[in-house]
């Protein structure tokens, strides 16, 4: 298959730099987002605008949908005007949001319906990542599908993987967030811990970063958390909203979280509290809220 | 303080090979161990055998303990023909092993009003750091004493960090191991999640493990956990006292640890369902036995 024309639903902070990066790539760009500012900055690149995603969909031959939840996703798919109402047979559509991997299993049904193709293809890298096209790319569906579509994700990522059947780059990228939420509470309890128990933050950060205990959080993460900088980063809210996508797949297949259902509820706490726009490490403040301290350096 | 003699109490799996490293770097070493063996094979190696801690304090400058618990620290220092019995004004006690930073303070107090100096100085890095001399050692104790005694960790570790005052070395070493689980079970839970989704297991470990989920359990014990190989490693019954060590600690200090205490209980289910032997990643086993299914590769 040779993709000309991508078609682009949803040109956000993510969505609108990997646009342009099809863009530059020489793809022929036709995108559609909920308020127009976001088209217009795509014409002014070179790219064309649509009314509807019905009709993104009727000019493309790829369809990409980049959007914030489940419900807007089967909203543009399923919706008046939809996605669904343009496939012609052969097309494929890739939803690059992060949403429910049964969602998407449902979604991949009624294209596939159509004669089209679904892939579910979730990011991660965050916005430097989308305009740097060095996103890590995790990839549901068929494997010809994905091997037909390849040259497009490595335009806008540098990591691209193939994960299994049609869910399974969602479930791939609720996994992440499983893993990322662990690191940040476990870095969080230490370090309240380690404050309240008299040692030096920075020294206890030295020493456990190169054995066992490294990780990403330790690395990037509790220099910034110790002085009590929260920026984000990754909005601590996108966190519980994918936590809770990892737990509510989790309850439909049977998979026990003991763990995980402690951070999501450590993470509801940040949104409670008025702390969903600081960074996903902030999770630390609940940690020192239950203690009724704050662990930093002095 | 030129150090000469060192006693060493503690001659098993991690103290003897650390005391042979302090005999290869030219220090004389009085050992003394529970089993006569291992004092044996220090004296096979140039060392010579003290009957009782007291008598290796009596013989020493500095007396190193690396024992199992906080009742056998207790003990060997306090109990009869203790190292207490044996210490002079000037001296200082290094102990080596895992145990309680309130222990720790209590014993540092002891040791004090004999007009000798502690530290603790717990370590990572497993047998194999210990033959190497390759150990990361986290210290507690007054600064100007751990500078006395750096030349002596450096014999037996290639990451020494000073942490603070005395108990500040085990309490680094309790948020290693409260890291250190969190990992463990965050990838474990991920992983059975990834397989009753659906999802190929080595894409989900390569697609994660380069962002930021990448971490030490990811790039050593996950290949490995969907293979089910357990083979120790670090026992998962130590893992389960550490992590005691911890959240007794975070009750003495009121230090909140929601999350660490599910990895505790996981790891008592270690215990329980016998498997206290296997490496620390085995606890995804408990994981897939609350799932009533296993995680792994075709």
């Amino acid at each position: 298959m040779a993709t000309e024309t991508v078609g682009f639903v949803g040109l956000g902070i993510m969505g609108g730099p990997m646009a342009e990066n099809l863009l530059d790539a020489g793809y022929d760009v036709v995108g559609h987002n909920r308020s127009d500012e976001s088209v217009e900055e795509l014409e002014a690149s070179g790219g064309e605008g649509a009314t509807s995603p019905k009709e993104v969909a009727e000019r493309s031959d790829v369809v990409i949908t980049c959007l914030p939840d489940s419900p807007v996703v089967e909203e543009i798919v399923r919706g008046d005007e939809g996605v669904l109402d343009g496939l012609e047979e052969g097309m494929v559509v890739v939803d690059m949001s992060t949403i429910s991997p049964t969602v998407t299993e449902d979604l991949a049904e009624a294209i596939a319906e159509r004669g089209a193709a679904m892939l579910d293809a979730p990011i991660s890298g965050g916005e430097e990542g989308a305009i740097e096209g060095t996103l890590s790319i995790m990839v549901g569906g068929d494997e010809s599908v994905f091997e037909d579509c390849r040259e497009l994700f490595e335009v806008m990522g540098s990591t691209v993987t193939h994960c299994g059947p049609n869910g399974a780059g969602q479930t791939t990228k609720a996994c992440n967030q499983i893993v990322v939420a662990a690191q940040m509470v476990g870095v969080s309890e230490a370090l309240v811990f380690a404050h309240q128990a008299g040692a030096d933050l920075e020294a206890v950060v030295e020493a456990i970063s190169g054995g066992a205990a490294g990780c990403w959080t330790l690395d990037n993460r509790a220099p910034n958390m110790i002085q009590g900088q929260f920026d984000p980063g990754f909005f601590a809210s996108y966190q519980y909203k994918d936590l809770r996508i990892a737990t509510d797949a989790g309850e439909a297949f049977g998979s026990p979280m003991p763990q995980t259902s402690v951070a999501h509820e450590l993470y509801k706490a940040m949104e409670t509290t008025g702390r969903g726009r600081d960074d996903n490490s902030g999770v630390m403040q609940i940690i020192e809220d239950l203690a009724g301290d704050e662990a930093r350096v002095d």
